[in-house]
């Protein structure tokens, strides 16, 4: 945990721009933000992914990730938010970290979702069957 | 709600590669998926965006991500997962979906968190102030 740079932000020990925290979880700016005002919400206890996040938390990580889409609104005057997160893959930090960012009719941010793919013929039956036979475990 | 495509999937009178479903949910694939095995998590209830989901059903919803989040990397052999929201703006359908995405190193999707943007000198605590104001109300 010492070299956590998240749980640094948690105890302290690092100073970040904090917006909000409470009991299980700490709300701050990403200091390079995708558009201003891009917050990243983390629990206090380290877990690496959102898999990993405990189901007691759950309620209280996405509560205050709620109230901060709804404060990109109402407070910063964007139109609406994207919420992300990098499980892994992306990740530049191993503590889990939701971004929270505020987004605007025509600020240029399609990149992620495009290009999309194509299934083949008969394609998307395999990968759905595949998902639910191991969701039915 | 009749003209609400994600309300026909739940209620099943338009057709989708339906990989789990429960009281509260339905999963289902996206026909343009960012990589194969892309995966839709739909509340069964119709609300429109993250924020208006109710507290009881926020446990849930993202139950469901985190088994799919985690069937991405045990049944399609993925190393991660991408889960995000679009909330109003880059919203297709205005119906609450979050998205479940395979990741694997190197498969290009990059796009979203960059280019980063910087803040002025001072410009970052005032952004700070603005939310942790409006979060404190």
């Amino acid at each position: 945990m010492k070299q956590c740079l998240f749980c640094g932000i948690v105890s302290a020990r690092v100073a970040a721009q904090v917006v909000v925290s409470d009991e299980h979880t700490v709300a701050f700016l990403d200091v390079r933000p995708v558009f201003k005002g891009h917050v990243l919400v983390v629990p206090r206890v380290h877990v690496e992914t959102l898999v990993d996040l405990s189901a007691q938390l759950v309620n209280p990580v996405m509560a205050q990730v709620q109230r901060i889409a709804s404060c990109l609104v109402t407070e910063l005057g964007s139109q609406g938010s994207f919420v992300a997160i990098n499980n892994t893959v992306s990740q530049s930090v191993p503590h889990l970290h939701i971004h929270v960012i505020p987004r605007t009719k025509g600020d240029g941010l399609r990149g992620f979702f495009w290009p999309r793919q194509k299934y083949a013929e008969g394609e998307m039956g395999e990968y759905a069957e595949r998902l639910a036979s191991g969701l039915s475990r």
